[in-house]
């Protein structure tokens, strides 16, 4: 049996994308763990409760999941095997019976609140928000009594016995979750060509630093395809980045990019190379626009 | 009159931080005023009811505060000022002839709850945690009953009448949280000499985009103190990029390494020039490493 961790209860958006990950992965005969954190989920693989934890890395409307970020950095190594991403819409649900106008508390994971509240603004303003652990959590305070609406995925309505009064609803159309399958460090997923690298790492605190290592990637055509910044802790204004680049560290030029990057870090961890899922089109170019640019420094120079 | 939105009630941190800044900016005649969050702060600016907003931007535990950043961009451009810094310990306070062990939940704001949590599992590991909108509130909440313990700036006690059972609690000592002063967009801080320059931009998804626009900075020794990225919410995997620069608009360099900025971004936001406030020192240089970027490179290819 392998082991995976993830944000539970049942009926969240994490074990449906748990789901996808295994089966990218080639597991089978998986156990299931519910844990109520991406914090206590890499606690388990690093504790070796767990093979395996499947974490949400970031949002396309609430951005990078801060606590999964620090969960990286608070243990020992841990590497990302593969990633998914799920479009992530709610259902309303309440007790059989009850209705919108009745209700008064709303609960619902604090990520998903930030991609409901517009409908709920002009649904239910009335209602109280209460921060649930996670969407399926929430779900069930409901059915529990402990609050009276929940934003959730669908099917935790019918784990919960649970009535659907909206679906689909999402401020913003297609907001998308990416999920990572993260485990103890150990031999990268191999290479097919079409890759992801991620590492993390912390730079002297100089001027210039961060755009002396990214030229590292720039120089030999690897490019970059998110950076995250998180506070080190320790000196204020200095932070640990977070890049994602396209390639596999068995690609001669992500392998010799890392390693001129490992020689300008203080500290750098290997995240892992793994398949990389669809990436987004690139944007059209603009013409040449010199003197508009010299026209918007002088009126922001000029406070107009 | 000058009407200052900040985060409330009275005793928060950001009260705290809006005297000083109010103070920095020479402003005379200043009337607060309450509201419950940083977008609601920026509301209060864009709608004429308020000539400036104090809002928390990062703090050095928790990272940067992305209700702040997102509000930058909610409508109308608003304008950084001033800045200031300010650490921040919490006092635990109950009502009066109460006591830890009795108590049953805690409320407070929960960027304060991860600056605390240590020292709950240590002293209170039994307190349910219940958010509130501000430290203060927190503090409010349990004078109303609504809670059992707040952590809170010192002040919130007296103004609460609340009892002090432990002070200077903070799991990461030294911890500071850096706020600004907004307003409507108009002329700039005049220059000092030690400023700060911020910028709010979107590129091509492209590659190279991102490296590319920061070597305008790197080009011109313009130097990069802090850059964040938040997500688009059109397309996944875009990001608007958040940039403080150390230097004026009105220094050459600066206004030559925006104008080049400006030609290569989709959108872009000056978002202010204000006299700097202290920066962290310089860490000191490695020696050259060649072989043991080689070995490390090796060891995260074969999962050793």
């Amino acid at each position: 049996m392998t082991t995976v961790a993830y944000l539970g209860p049942s009926g969240t958006f994490t074990e449906a994308a748990m789901l996808k990950l295994v089966d990218l992965a080639g597991l089978t005969a998986v156990e299931p763990l519910a844990v109520s954190s991406p914090s206590a989920a890499f606690a388990a693989v690093r504790a070796g409760d767990a093979e395996y934890a499947c974490v949400a890395i970031e949002n396309s409307v609430d951005g990078a999941v801060t606590t999964t970020h620090d969960a990286f950095i608070e243990g020992e190594p841990v590497q990302v095997y593969r990633e998914t991403s799920i479009e992530v819409a709610f259902a309303i649900m309440l007790r059989p019976g009850e209705d919108l106008a009745g209700a008064k508390r709303i609960a619902t994971h604090p990520v998903a609140y930030n991609q409901v509240r517009g409908w709920l603004a002009d649904n239910a303003p009335h209602l109280e928000f209460v921060p649930a652990s996670s969407n399926a959590a929430a779900a069930e305070m409901v059915a529990a009594g402990e609050a009276d609406v929940a934003a959730a995925p669908e099917r935790a309505a019918s784990l919960f016995g649970l009535d659907i009064v909206a679906r689909e609803v999402a401020d913003v159309r297609g907001a998308t979750t990416r999920f990572v399958l993260v485990g103890r460090a150990g031999r990268p997923t191999p290479r097919t060509g079409n890759d992801c690298t991620s590492v993390i790492f912390t730079l002297p605190n100089e001027p210039g630093s961060l755009v002396g290592a990214l030229q590292e990637f720039a120089h030999r055509g690897v490019s970059m395809s998110r950076i995250e910044s998180r506070p080190t802790r320790k000196v204020f204004g200095t932070y640990r980045f977070y890049v994602d680049l396209s390639g596999h560290i068995d690609d001669a030029q992500v392998a010799e990019a890392l390693r001129a990057l490992w020689l300008r870090c203080e500290e750098i961890t290997f995240v892992g190379s793994w398949p990389a899922q669809g990436q987004a089109e690139p944007a059209a170019h603009e013409p040449s626009r010199l003197r508009q640019a010299d026209e918007w420094v002088a009126k922001v120079r000029s406070g107009q």
